[in-house]
């Protein structure tokens, strides 16, 4: 692992002091901010996400904040994906692309009201486009980044964690729902949600004040739940299939290349932009696509840029994420494959610094 | 220090294998990508910066690429600073404002020909505010991120690095100027330019075929120079006075406030975004500024959050940036600071997480 030179532009969070006291071992930056990701080891971390509940320090999942009479269509500007019937109170995943069909970020948008969104965002600084084109437009709305920073609390036993903090009330939100809780007098935005397939709800902390007071809190509630600090954890998001932007897509990439078509009302989400790439994508299909990938032989190094995977000496994809996993005793990793090679079953070789390694394209995640 | 998780997210350049190679002991990550920050220690490269010749990894200096007929006007929609004299050939310091007056990044401008620029970016994604305005104004340009990765040589010695390797010509490059060498054949954006005070140049390197055979010439051809790899070094660059996008200002502050005025031509820059504000605060005046600060005492810890400028009891400023200055023999600062304290001379306390030390404004940087 390499070393990591703090800095200011490097920011904090409201939970910075938190996390170190937990015993952080590593970090990664994200959206300029420090997002930690490894406190026992990343083995541990995983054995413990799945099996009891954990505290996540998400800050870095910084909102932009839209505001007044034109949120709603800029919204829908935004992204191919339909919002006419979503309600204030729902959560919708929705990828974000340019005119070409670009991936530019893939958040969750948060309706608050009719007038006002939050969009949860993945590491690029959607705030820029955002601004860009409401000015351009000349919309009637406020964009900026509010002081608003997620607690994720992961794992089995998150909704018994939440409830003992928030009361039962919790175990009424649905997924991708949210509604209001006060702690300490304040309301609070408490979602059902969460980048990890182990269930749990992600807590909009605005301001700093209260960051440290209900991290204590969880942690306090927790002690008979084994309650420990986390972090997004490498090999459950990929056995489960969670994309990472940056490094599983880019802006190289189409919504549907990345499996996101069904996010994609292209058809009816009128207005968007891309929505004419879109349409041509949507007809003819992507001839490359996200696929779960197996890896044969022991733990591969750690993926930090591509691997190409081959068929006989023809490049025909590569892998941009990859981990040992424990529970299915393999190596899972994401890749992109191109269409004559991602059938269920397909036998590739990938090209790995430890060497080549024998592959094999899967349909579906492993959870 | 703490541990960096590497991923394919936090992108590699086409010089990290010379990096490795030279034994870079640590990154920050700048733009989405890697950024060495150290390579024997601080000190010691600090000082072989400013004895010798160093080659720098600055990758993450992406370029943002307006190429079309509305390019040229594009560009001064984006920056308060008048371009209308600007010939190809020449480099500018831009900062780039939102409609508010607030910084959004302060490149360098390179102007390719009329109708094609290169901003060569601080930390953050400034392709997706250009992206956001070219669309909403439907302009004629076409905005993208070139495969272009810039490759800095800075100290006393490095016009007789890059001479050696590009030939005399290039001594005839002058300040914020460049021309074209060729390098194996191809020609190659080469300016004199860089962030240091130790002068040096930059060159744009596009592609990646060529990045590890011109940094291995370069560090053939320095061997008698006692070249050696090297990377933005925090004390230089705070005797310096070189403002790091994200810790010393963000879009909270003007270009006023960042001691950036003179690159604000808010009269004659007509039709630039945040006009309105800045003719106002131009006429007022800031009233907190960026100023040197000296810290007594030994050497500071790492400054990664803000250390809060006491006048009595009451915050009258923040340090942002510190380091230990062997050759001033204290610890200098950046820090902005309200105008009832910011004269020269002026005594403050900065509460530092070593607890509190005095600290003394100053009109100029160290060099």
């Amino acid at each position: 692992m390499a070393q990591l030179s703090l800095s200011r532009r490097l920011r904090r969070t409201p939970f910075s002091d938190g996390v170190e006291a937990a015993g952080v071992k590593a970090y990664t930056v994200y959206n300029h901010m420090l997002l930690p990701t490894v406190f026992r080891s990343v083995e541990e971390d995983y054995r413990h996400l799945k099996d009891a509940v954990q505290v996540w320090d998400v800050s870095c999942e910084r909102q932009v904040e839209l505001r007044g009479p034109d949120a709603g269509r800029l919204m829908q500007l935004l992204t191919p994906r339909d919002l006419r019937s979503m309600l204030p109170g729902q959560c919708y995943y929705v990828p974000i692309v340019d005119e070409t069909g670009g991936m530019l970020n893939d958040p969750v948008a948060v309706k608050l009201s009719e007038d006002r969104w939050w969009v949860s965002i993945a590491d690029s600084d959607l705030l820029y486009w955002i601004k860009g084109l409401a000015y351009g437009y000349r919309l009637d709305v406020l964009v900026d980044e509010p002081d608003v920073s997620p607690l994720a609390i992961q794992g089995p036993k998150a909704e018994d964690l939440v409830a003992a903090v928030f009361g039962d009330r919790i175990r009424d939100i649905r997924f991708f729902r949210f509604d209001k809780f006060a702690f300490e007098g304040t309301e609070l935005v408490v979602a059902r949600s969460g980048y990890s397939k182990q269930g749990g709800f992600e807590i909009y902390v605005e301001g700093s004040d209260l960051g440290m007071p209900l991290w204590n809190a969880l942690m306090e509630a927790g002690k008979n739940m084994d309650v420990h600090a986390g972090c997004p954890n490498l090999i459950e998001r990929v056995e489960g299939g969670l994309l990472s932007y940056g490094s599983d897509m880019t802006d190289d990439n189409t919504p549907h290349e990345c499996g996101l078509g069904k996010f994609c009302n292209t058809q009816t989400a009128i207005g968007c932009i891309g929505r004419d790439a879109l349409l041509r994508v949507a007809s003819e299909g992507p001839i490359k696509q996200i696929r779960a990938i197996s890896i044969d032989g022991d733990a591969v190094p750690v993926c930090d840029r591509h691997w190409p995977l081959m068929a006989k000496n023809k490049v025909v994809g590569r892998i941009s994420s990859a981990a040992w996993s424990p529970d299915f005793n393999t190596n899972v990793a994401v890749g992109m494959v191109r269409m004559t090679h991602w059938d269920e079953g397909t036998e590739l070789t990938v090209q790995t610094p430890a060497g080549p390694r024998q592959a094999t394209v899967h349909e579906n995640f492993w959870i």
